[in-house]
């Protein structure tokens, strides 16, 4: 469920301020090539991400996936580390080889037409500035579904238990003070899945690609729990996924607020010190008294 | 010297976990569509990043400046909102207006050709897979520059007060748990420049360009602050800008440490609670009883 430590963690030797010399613990960043391989061929690199290795086809099938890029598993042939095969359902990499790869390749599945330019939002165009960069920035909530329709409900109780349940479900703790996590829970509150990583988009990409990957999508059952701040990119991956529930530890931003309301998602901020806030979509949230 | 609150923070109606309404104050995220503008009338989309409005002009010049695609400010002939006409040098803009757009223009002066190649690297590429991304991954640290050589000393004191002449020295304090800082200070310990945005990237890109525009780098006299975590991409941000000190309140990553140790910049990471950790260049520090 979790990669190991010597993938997320690594050593260095650090001077205090008083002159002592130490061992520390830090979290590991090493940038990450996904390229597309096609039938004919050719291959096109799609994006370079700073990420900690680990999970990296998971990774590219999230990224893809949350991007607008593809839209079910089907479309993909096989996944693999650039000299380095992995298994596609699986999803999951010898860690080892991780390391010591930076480029993998997503194969599209034969007769499958991909619609590339929704990559370009983050890329050159050529529309006229007259435009004000409207249809890009429309864009970048394309594939967004609405999650207003779900019905699910949780008791306040639960949603204040989840960091804590949390750190207990990890096989390893983020020593590091470097790395965030995204969890997936189920509405008893049990945890279901959790990833870390350097970038806060990579550990939700991760999260989002194995569900993925395993034909676990839409999310409708499932409450995401975010380690740090609520940004506008996490919630609209969040709405790719089909997740009606999510939960930010830290702050979350204006735009992130809009996004979750105008999707019907319910969105929780400050998840810590027995308290949280509810931005959007309060109806989903039980007061003990309601229940 | 630094954006006003009404553009930073804005207000939302939030519920609390036992059932109270309240206003609560939220950083703002919109997303920023940078252009380049050509003398021969076409334009060019080169990126969108999630930002907090203000000092747009100086976040597309610092981008543009430490992704290695201009290197002088005589290259560019202005810089406006899509219908907003602001001063290059003075590089800052009319704060409503900020908040109404969300593109922005570079226009190129005459005659200067662009190796708008280097962009490629957030981008597609065509090269083939058995390179392994390398090139592509090489091409990140591409326009860093050695520090190497720039003779600075600090005192370990001086480096203790910085976070808190940090926050007498802001005219508005985050009051959203959600922006990030990026400052500089004199070697005497006076802050120079902050910079507040959800993105830590932007707050350094708006840090470096207002200094780029003004025609004040390489900054080999500033020592810069970064509220949260130092990643490789700040590194070599603040190694482009020629930064030789970084101070990070949080945890820095095995690729900042190494890419910081491989270009002579002192790293110091975890700057809180009356402690620090250096993780490179610690010839710079001074404990008490060196000096």
């Amino acid at each position: 469920m979790h990669a190991p430590q010597e993938v997320l963690q690594d050593e260095v030797t650090v001077r205090t301020a008083d002159g002592r010399e130490f061992r520390d613990v830090l979290a590991v960043e090493e940038p990450l090539e996904i390229r597309f391989g096609f039938a004919d061929g050719t291959h096109k690199a799609v994006s370079i991400t700073m990420r900690t290795p680990g999970d990296d086809g998971e990774l590219a099938a999230g990224f893809l996936f949350t991007e607008g890029i593809i839209d079910s598993p089907e479309q993909i042939k096989q996944i693999r580390h650039c000299g380095l095969k992995i298994g596609k359902v699986k999803g999951t990499l010898d860690r080892a080889a991780a390391l010591n790869s930076n480029t993998i390749r997503v194969d599209v599945a034969d007769g499958v037409e991909l619609d590339l330019k929704k990559l370009e939002r983050h890329f050159y165009t050529t529309s006229s500035c007259g435009v004000c960069g409207k249809s890009s920035i429309e864009a970048l909530r394309n594939s967004a579904q609405p999650v207003a329709e779900v019905d699910l409900k949780v008791l306040t109780e639960l949603i204040h238990s989840l960091p804590e349940r949390l750190r207990k479900g990890q096989s390893v703790f983020d020593q590091t003070g470097g790395l965030h996590a995204s969890a997936l829970f189920t509405t008893d509150g049990e945890l279901d899945l959790v990833r870390e990583d350097v970038g806060r988009h990579n550990a939700l990409d991760k999260v989002i690609g194995r569900k993925f990957l395993a034909g676990e999508t839409p999310l409708s059952d499932r409450i995401l729990l975010l380690s740090g701040r609520a940004s506008f990119e996490l919630v609209q991956k969040a709405l790719v996924a089909g997740i009606p529930i999510v939960a930010a530890v830290g702050a979350p931003s204006t735009l992130a607020v809009e996004l979750a309301a105008e999707y019907g998602m319910t969105l929780i901020g400050f998840l810590r010190d027995a308290r949280f806030n509810i931005y959007s979509g309060g109806e989903r949230v039980l007061l003990k008294a309601d229940s």
